[in-house]
């Protein structure tokens, strides 16, 4: 690690020797049940010489799985000696959350995707998004960060990038995702998505390295679906890169393109209820369909809110829950994309 | 109610009276934050003369949702020149638990399935459980206790009912099931279902009297898929007790029977790990098929535990979140009906 | 302790020993942090040759306050040669829940005056319920058992005593809530109180031992108007007694008694919302007139709901906390005395 | 909001417009349960052409309702042809403590009035109190933050303002203060304060904007008493700030004015106890005069601890809950005003 | 099984099969993370033909080590050609406080040793109680459950066991003692024991089956020197009891054979505080020497609370956190047999 | 306190008055259950006259006695007529920790000697760190921290100082060390110490004031053995200082010193178990020499792991409880000193 370094973690692998390494990144961590204990963060660094560096994260929603599966799987299966150039596996960059199959860190409560980049004096989820901000995604020609919808939503397994300002390097995420072949992706209008500026993603927008996520589904669970996509897209991206040779790419369907937008993409729950969904994942739909009832069987006789969609668009994301309530979102939809 | 009853819940609803009676059962609890309050368990009465009378029951888990909808919008939609006899409807009966989208009470964190006949005396969840022990279940002819898979499994939509010891009684069910018309149905071995005869069909069983379940979905969330099961199996049902005249019964395809029985039909996490299917519910699988990985991405470079089913069967119910820990029901099999 | 007690707790005074004895009821609570420890109930027994028994209890929910200022007071002030026969007072009964201004018992969650008898061999404010109902309330001539609203009902100071089903019971205990001066005292109606039978006053009326209750003001803070009143009528009752001498009687206005019956006298939240009462503790009301209002800032367009009082009555209780659930008890009225 | 606007709060009304609008702040919060909802604060606009601006908020302290129900009565009853300018209303400033009837956020447990002008990267309170500070109070011409003592305190009614540093500020606020119409009101002295600058009325006095507060009763309850107060004083107010015409003045009694300076004018519990309270609010009391008693209802035998007040004054404010630590305040003297 | 069983439990393996056979107790527990899930409490059972059943049973405290380390061991490294008769290892009796590492089980709060004979239906440590009463004490000729001092207390690492009423019986249990070769043990006076007839030990003397304890260390960790003696205890206990071979018997010292009796044994906090003791374990102490100070450095003014010991006797066990509260236990004596 | 002080906290004591003062820091924390009370941190300050001044901390951690038991002790016991200069005293640094028996305090969660230097406008915790900082350890000519193991950890019991970057400084720390006169101290590594700047000693080294540490036991217990070494090295750290006269010296042995520096001086934990330690306190060990087995008693027929040290050393810290995690700390050694 650099000499001006500021963050406190101790990481076992030296990034820049040839090789399987594996280790833990240190994150000490001062408890009442453990004093002078360290959280290890997996990380695995496999590298063959000269050549491009690509990134890789996964559990920085520790309920999201696939991600952190198809990581575990690569740390396992790529071989050095199949590669040129280097790749680096975050498997469960927020530990403590993906051992408490939790969205947040039960240390502090905070989602890592939230708060970067981080502090590397704060508690530990700040430590965590600075180390990444700082010694993992410099590092990196390309960064790409699994995400699904977590124990709240499902997603219909999708790719995703932002509109980058910059051009050139929209340009270059864009050929990402269209070469990862998963058979949905969404671009997220600019400055608009969730999180904002305070995500992985958008620290590497900031330092103009390209970058790509994913929602490969959700609700808590493994989707052997969304397992599948993410598995061949981070194959096909290695080769996409020139990490892996072009003999290496999985065959995969066109990439259907949507965008996401701001508020009238959204449906939003008003009152507090039983969420009964009125249409399904991927589903085209119209502006004023019916697209859900909120039923309040404690009081039976009462009936069900209707809500509606407020545009056209496909449905990319549903809430998984069934009780919800006020301000709790219970549909994201695409829209064509921009010309 | 009667003057000998022992339970101390107050009932807003009069059963013998003609028409639609809606209200509470009052069941006081008096807690730091609410010395004289009661929780108010909703409950409806739809009666019009003599006639046969079926209880319906949903929200015995309080995160298993579609009979909690199905059993609302019938408490809104019946209406008592329809019918000839008499409905009762619990929508809620652990009503804590159905306000929490919890398994359990939040009062006093039990399950309101494992402990019939409850206690008049004891706790909030077992003076519900003894008040449908005593004041429910030996009003009806016919019990109905509509569940899913909860927060933790989902279940291929299905119908459900017990090998009951007598066979007039079996019998009686079987004919229910079959007219309840959901696509997949399993029987539960004797004296081996989960809950053993700590449930509410273990109470009717003991008094004789006929009753049906259903696993509609699971995951904690609306399944419209089962949703659509259940409606069109409660009116069946309605019609198959004579309490809707026969005109009312809606198509149905016929139902596949399977057999649950003892350990041999599930398959249980051995270790720790994340939990990836290898099978899809409604799926034929045969003994040794792999069923499940179990990965452990907190030590990526070790090798997730393979799991294979036992014996040959229908998948009918698997585990939802991915963490697991030892002793965690992966899958549930249902095999074919003993001849 | 007699030689078949069943009790498990051990008890540090003699109550058959004449002058003060003062010391703990050792109750045995292996816990993780205290594997051999007890919970210390104080308990002091002031005895004077032969006479009757009277026995005060207060701290039977642990945030009700005015009985533990007024017992504790009496336990430094009363002296032997003043008395005839035994006092014994149990200022905490349930300890820990005074330890932490709770209605009910960090430990096990359990109210005390909705469990008795008890169980000498269950949780800790089951073992103290049985000591009370096996070792205390049968060494008495009166029970007197000191409450207030606690924290979630505020009282107008008040006596209070059961319609005994006893007649001759009953008038003992109607003369001693006379004899006890509160300026207001209301029967409960038989077999229609809080509590049911499972109340330290429901063990006194089956032993056939004449017993009174109050409830002096409430909100989970100490009443200077219903402490002053707890102080007279515990000295008034000890003169009424012949335990104390009849020179030392305090002046009291005589005490208006009211009735209170089935639900009818209660006003109960029908939504969630705030509280905002209409009338006033010791205000005379008459059915249909505006009980409660009670609002929803989060949604402020939204007019709050109205309540009205069903009878005609005198207001003894309200609801003190602003926020309320459907169920909470707003009101509680008094009525004229049945002739 | 301005382009330059810093908050990552979405609003839903447009400050601008004439009539009435009413919508949320969306206070985006990617929880476990919620991955892409928000926190409904519920803000209400009224504006008829130019002029003035006021700002009421309440539910600063979510544990403080009468001017939750002032503010919220305004919003309904406030019509935009009554006013000249433009009325802000924001009912429940800390939303989730306002629905959880908390002094402080369960979401991050702070307290709103403490952290001001708070964070727009932060924690949930945090940018409450940063949209506040930069885009509510800066459109104000002046400033009203409704207060009461809380759950733990129980104030005399009355308004209050800050001794601003600034003369011509003070003197607005003054003006104001007996516009307002409280019959009690205390001016706190410069720095002295709890909660020093990090309240909501430091910030506007940074801003030089105008400001009133009140303390309207507490113990977590609604006082009839302390909301008649608030509803006049709202009124009077705006008709002072000419919002309102001057015939909607309701008449008021004129405002006793007292002083609250440093530490003498506090009493502090010194041992843990329970509280009785020597004297009531509104008392006039002499240094050393008892103010106060901590008993020890757990070993009764004790003697209580005596407190006694430390300068004459009058009686503002007093502890509610009985049990008491070392450091909990158990009185608030005001003082004649510096001359 | 036997067919009349009442436990609900199952059992992985057959007592009555020669060999090595491991598996679980499978307590089924249906819980909201996992539906159908089952607690898996491991058991080891080795035999070779007829002969003597010993049952050693540990982790019945979850927080007690030394006989889980012992008793694991046993379970590597016994063979079944080396013994005659049958050893039944049940290693973590409460299997969720064991893993938990908590005295209590997180599951029910329930401390096993206080509920015996459990009972089949109840919560999860009750249904564990009730399958070691029902189904493992009666098939074994002697038991032996291994206890530390958990963690809040620390032992001088000894055996021990009940003054049994029936002297033959006792006799077995002294033999037993002395051929375990702990170098300390005691003897609880008959009924005074903590948790008095609700222990495992309990159980076996009413059945008239011979069991000892012991109490190897403590303060929830594991003690060096506790564990050796385990080790060579249970070793010992096999060749007394003719399982293993004498040739297998360790060199061990004299036992050195202690009384514990009332409650004059006992030193308790009064007043809380921070416990220093003045005294050491196996230390010979005398009636009134200094055994501990209380102090309280939140108030480092005033002196600490001196405590002496009661009675002349041997240091067996004192407390081991610092912050102690009134009831909790400092020290218990030992005092010479009774002759 | 000076005018351009920016801490919050109210300081009872004047730190230039001679003589004996006693008070609390008052930390004004406004909470739900105490809206105006202070958190009071007692301090003392015992001055006579021109002189050096020496700071005692203890409470850093609050689960950490010996020190506060010394520091107590000293505060009562110490006369200002007695010594030259002043002495300030703070026993329970984390007041809220350390009447919790808790490392981290239980308001924030915070470890105070893991965020120094604090925030004045922060958290709790963060505000003590500040007030250490800015107003105690400036006005401290030496500075004296005093901790112990905690919960998780036991050491023998040891003095330590940083090798601080400056020489001289580090000179006059190497003379406190040895005058102290613990048997064992040790230095840490430049940057290699727990807690890295963040701690109060850090504080102090920025500042050029000269600090000592201890670290007098652990396990959450108060050593005799630590107390004793603790009490005789205060006293002789004050002669050391001047502030006590020459003849005030207890005699101690020889102070052996180790030095402790990077990972290669820790044994963690690799995967969850339960510790068994092999080798004890104070031993001197070599490299490859067992160190420990984590034994899985939950499945008692898999082996245990072994670790072993890294390196030839003492031991001078080990684990406390029994049930570890991975990253857990087992052992720390110390190495010879660089020469």
């Amino acid at each position: 690690m650099s000499q001006t370094a500021r963050t406190r973690i101790l990481c076992d692998v030296d990034f820049d020797r040839d090789g399987v390494q594996t280790g833990y990144l240190r994150l000490f961590h001062s408890s009442h049940a453990s004093a002078y204990g360290f959280l290890p963060i997996p990380i695995v660094v496999i590298r063959n010489g000269a050549g491009p560096t690509a990134l890789f994260v996964s559990g920085n929603h520790g309920d999201e799985y696939e991600g952190q599966v198809a990581v575990s799987n690569l740390a396992r299966s790529l071989k050095p000696e199949q590669i040129t150039g280097r790749v680096i596996l975050l498997p469960t960059a927020n530990y403590p959350a993906a051992m408490a199959g939790n969205r947040v860190s039960p240390v502090d409560n905070l989602n890592l995707n939230r708060i970067f980049p981080g502090d590397p004096d704060g508690s530990v989820t700040q430590q965590i998004a600075w180390f990444i901000a700082e010694q993992l995604i410099p590092r990196a020609d390309f960064v790409c960060d699994l995400h699904s919808g977590g124990s709240s939503l499902l997603y219909a397994p999708c790719a995703l990038t932002n509109r980058a300002a910059d051009d050139a390097l929209y340009g270059k995420q864009l050929a990402a995702l269209k070469a990862f072949g998963a058979p949905l992706a969404y671009v997220q209008g600019r400055a608009q998505g969730q999180g904002g500026n305070q995500t992985l993603g958008g620290v590497a927008e900031r330092l103009g390295i390209p970058s790509l996520g994913s929602e490969l589904g959700g609700a808590g669970a493994v989707s052997r679906e969304g397992l599948a996509i993410a598995e061949r897209g981070v194959r096909n991206l290695l080769v996409h890169l020139g990490i892996l040779p072009p003999g290496r790419r999985i065959d995969a369907p066109e990439t259907r393109i949507v965008a996401v937008g701001g508020q009238e993409h959204f449906v939003y729950a008003e009152e507090p209820g039983l969420f009964e969904p009125l249409a399904d994942l991927g589903e085209a739909v119209r502006a004023g369909q019916p697209a859900a009832l909120l039923h309040t069987p404690e009081t039976p006789w009462k009936p069900p809110q209707e809500y509606r969609f407020p545009i056209d668009g496909l449905v990319l994301c549903k809430r998984h829950p069934g009780r919800s309530l006020r301000g709790d979102c219970l549909f994201v939809l695409g829209s064509a994309m921009p010309g």
